[in-house]
């Protein structure tokens, strides 16, 4: 492609509204524009990175067996009320109505619409294993759109699902999505670490997330360097050092604490105890049922641990007036002690501890010496708090790290979640119905294309790994009114795509400061820059994207040499 | 791909809904599935033909120098406000609200959005032309999705976009486009006629749809097949023979017509007139306007010509009430003459004619020895009338043919439609504000993909042109459990593989003849047969799916054969 007929418009300077380094980038280097709030069109250069990152996912999923397919992203609304997740997802799916009056929804995933095309069509175990997956356009109305690609309304997945007789055959489907997942990773020069996982609203037991660190990223990983233990916060636990508790006197002591109102604060009252020695005790309110929910003082609530583990759909906190007229108190002195017909759920962190300090239900009014086992009725003990950075690892004890993190893969068992709701059932070799296990795989594309540039990317702009750049190779005229500058180009041009080199030849009339700074900032991996001087040498100079370092190399050895690097660098 | 492996759902009878052959060839032979009106799952076979679809069309695009894109399908209704066509386009554009309370809307093609960006981006005729491309899902809400592929709510459609510095230059981009198009049917083995068109909702001047003559064809196109001329009956013209008319009363009489209701009727009433010396008065209200069309009483009204011809969005036919309000009579003695007040529109093959005669708004009373310039006050003249079969063409007069075709491909003149409504200006070589000059083109995949199987199939099933099949040979084996047998099998399987052969390997514990029949049902163009027999004598057989003929060849010189057979059949 000739740059003076290419579109690409880059910025001269950054654009305001972006903060994350990708989307800095590709709405600066002209690889993006917004249409709206978590909407962006594609110019020709994201596209051709899309391409390249299709065509690696598509090229691992067929090697594992995949088959592709396509299926619409106009759903009735039935089929999402018949998997119970139109009742359970709430304003993140676009829901309308046809021109008939029909509920539709726009699919966020599609394990409903493969299921019940499984269930219709797949009656024997001779037909499983079965991987079917799709590279299609999902929608989900988020709340709070960002960062350019990362976080969107509009994306393209690829999500596979794998239909298997017994749980030995979704381990194996399963086994072979990480192993795909891992070769697409690493093949668009991504580190992405795998991690235990909450499956969410997706349902189903166990899954694993892949997680690319990055300073833009809105995961937070929990992760050991000693002994490579890694999870998603979400779902991530840590050893808990036990706290040496004093025997508790044989009942709970009320004491008055004027004004204390926070964890801190009665940590350094007198007659107070240590954040340790405390129990927080929240209120929330789960599908409608308020709920106190009780950690120790110094353990923040997970929330999504608190989906998982009660199941709850609709959560929130409760508000103040809910609060008073539940407890008789405000936040701040809440406790649980002889509290009764209200739902108690406490962190397994608390499990066995004595001695304990929390509030009276009575502002300013604390209770201290309060056993947890003898002094409340715990209804349910969950893990329920967040780990922290500095908390020994659940494995080896080492300090663990939080870092954020962006997903850029997830794969899950889903075990019999949606065939049960679909009926997908086969014949086992024996005659037996066996209900079919499912699994299900998913990738964003331009999720990753933007975390490539994250992971990716100097002061200067994109540095694209070979396989996924736009062009392998731009090369650089630097004076275009000189013939035999000019000629060697267009030369170099033919010949570099005739070996089936991806070209971009800069022939703009710019100076070669403008160029040098463009060829930077959309990040293609080398660039040969073509001069009077050097020509006049038989000479042109190859400088790498990466690291900067240039060589100068014989013309007549430029074909040759370029598409044998370019050629290594791809896989 | 193992057949056994492979999903395939091909069903042993013609599905009860479908009628079309596409239909019912694509459920049968196990490529889609319907999931709900309108929106159909495509299975794995599907999704191959897909894709070479696509990549004939990227092939095409790319050689003509398009540069594609990804926009999002989700749009604000604000853009659509801004071109007009939120208030045009009607139920068919899917319409709703996000979690914020915006309106959005589905797109159904990207004129605003591409527009947009070009507006925003292209300041200079120096970075004209540009083809920007993208190959995206549609959504419409057609009132009536039937036909399988054929018309749905949800599509793929290459959609390009040409912007030109001046109208030579559209010409140019277009005459690109038509060139790219008839290379891309050809390939697909579609014989695809060009024909004029109406731009319809799309606006703008000029169009050529392309056209594939079929049974299940939803679009009517007039054909001369002496001088080739060919146009989509919404705007085919024709010759009218002119019509010996005596000269005219000096004013029109009146006379009674009792029970006379029709056309028909009133040729073959004493004292009437044959169809041809009658005027049709027909009574519609555009866009809230009720509005008297006039056209010779054996002419039919072209509802699309009226739209175009009057620019009408909103349009209806009066109601009884509404006419007998306006005129005082009934459908049957409707007319023009002496009426003031109401728009009246007349079809241009009444101009200059006399002695004509009409009803007279009154019931059972019609005149006769209209002039239709004397008595009648015209207030716009356009073509109205739909061409019939036999009819002398425009520019040879040899008789016109009508036939039902399927829209493959459409091609538009925008001109300065959408450039108008977003401001999308370059300066020229002169420094003069130039206004954008667009052309807009598109093709439906899936609705090729199903024309493809309407111009080419049998009794028996699919016969895809090599080019577009899902795979290209199957390698049907008789006895699977002779050692022999399978093992030559596999073997040619592993080597037509090497060599580039796209394979399908029928290992199924079935019956020969459910083989034969499958393999035929989904049209795969070669058929390698392995038998014990022919084993024995070094020999397999090779059947072509189009005309069935076989040819016994030496096993060993098989893959040479048919990779050859095959790759000279691809282009």
């Amino acid at each position: 492609m000739r740059w003076s007929q290419a579109f690409i418009p880059t910025l001269r300077d950054d654009p305001a509204e972006a903060e994350a380094a990708s989307h800095r980038l590709l709405v600066r280097a002209g690889y993006i524009r917004q249409l709206m709030a978590g909407a962006y069109s594609l110019l020709p250069l994201a596209h051709r990175v899309r391409a390249k990152i299709r065509r690696i996912i598509e090229e691992e999923m067929d090697a594992i067996g995949g088959q592709q397919f396509l299926l619409p992203a106009l759903h009735p609304a039935e089929l999402w009320r018949r998997s119970g997740r139109y009742q359970m997802v709430g304003e993140e799916l676009f829901r309308f109505h046809d021109r008939r009056g029909s509920e539709l929804v726009l699919g966020m995933t599609h394990e409903e619409n493969m299921t019940s095309i499984a269930a219709a069509e797949l009656t024997s175990y001779r037909q499983l294993p079965q991987i079917w997956y799709q590279i299609q356009t999902k929608f989900r109305d988020e709340p709070r759109p960002k960062s350019g690609l990362l976080r969107v309304r509009e994306f393209t997945m690829k999500d596979s699902y794998s239909f298997d007789v017994d749980p030995a055959g979704l381990d194996r489907s399963f086994a072979l999505h990480d192993a795909a997942y891992r070769a697409i990773f690493r093949r668009m020069g991504l580190d992405a670490v795998p991690v235990a996982a909450s499956s969410g609203a997706m349902g189903g037991k166990d899954s694993t997330e892949f997680m690319v660190r990055a300073a833009a990223g809105e995961d937070h990983v929990v992760h050991c360097a000693a002994c490579g233990y890694a999870a998603n916060v979400e779902r991530a636990t840590s050893q808990v050092a036990a706290v040496d508790d004093a025997d508790p006197p044989p009942t709970p002591e009320r004491f008055a604490t004027p004004g204390i109102r926070t964890i801190e604060a009665l940590a350094g009252f007198p007659g107070g105890a240590p954040a340790d020695r405390q129990i927080k005790t929240l209120v929330y309110v789960l599908d409608g049922t308020p709920t106190l929910l009780l950690l120790r003082g110094d353990h923040p609530l997970q929330d999504q641990k608190l989906k998982d583990g009660t199941g709850a759909i609709d959560l929130r906190p409760a508000a103040a007036d809910e609060i008073r007229h539940l407890l008789g108190a405000d936040p701040g002195s809440l406790g649980a002690v002889g509290v009764d017909g209200i739902r108690i759920v406490a962190d397994r962190a608390l499990q066995g501890r004595a001695n304990l300090t929390t509030g009276a239900n009575e502002d300013d009014v604390h209770v201290r010496g309060v056993d947890i086992d003898r002094d409340i009725r715990v209804d349910e003990w969950l893990d329920l708090r967040q780990v922290t950075t500095g908390e020994p690892c659940i494995r080896c004890g080492a300090p663990l790290e939080v870092f954020t993190a962006i997903e850029v893969g997830h794969i899950f068992k889903l075990g019999t979640r949606y065939s049960e709701a679909f009926d997908a059932y086969v014949l086992d070799d024996e005659g037996n119905r066996q209900i079919v296990q499912m699994g299900c795989y998913g990738i964003g594309l331009e999720r990753n294309l933007a975390a490539v540039i994250e992971a990716s990317h100097d002061e200067k702009g994109i540095v694209w790994p070979v396989a996924v750049a736009p062009y392998e190779v731009v090369i650089t005229v630097v004076k275009l009114d000189d013939a035999a500058t000019a000629e060697a180009a267009e030369r170099l041009y033919a010949e570099l795509e005739a070996a089936g080199v991806e070209i971009l030849l800069d022939d703009r009339d710019e100076r070669p400061g403008v160029k040098f700074n463009d060829a930077e900032l959309i990040g293609i991996p080398y660039r040969i820059t073509v001069g009077p001087r050097g020509i006049a040498a038989g000479e042109v100079e190859l400088t790498e994207r990466a690291g900067g370092a240039t060589e100068v190399i014989p013309l007549s050895e430029a074909v040759t040499h370029v598409a044998e690097l370019v050629a290594a660098a791809r896989t």
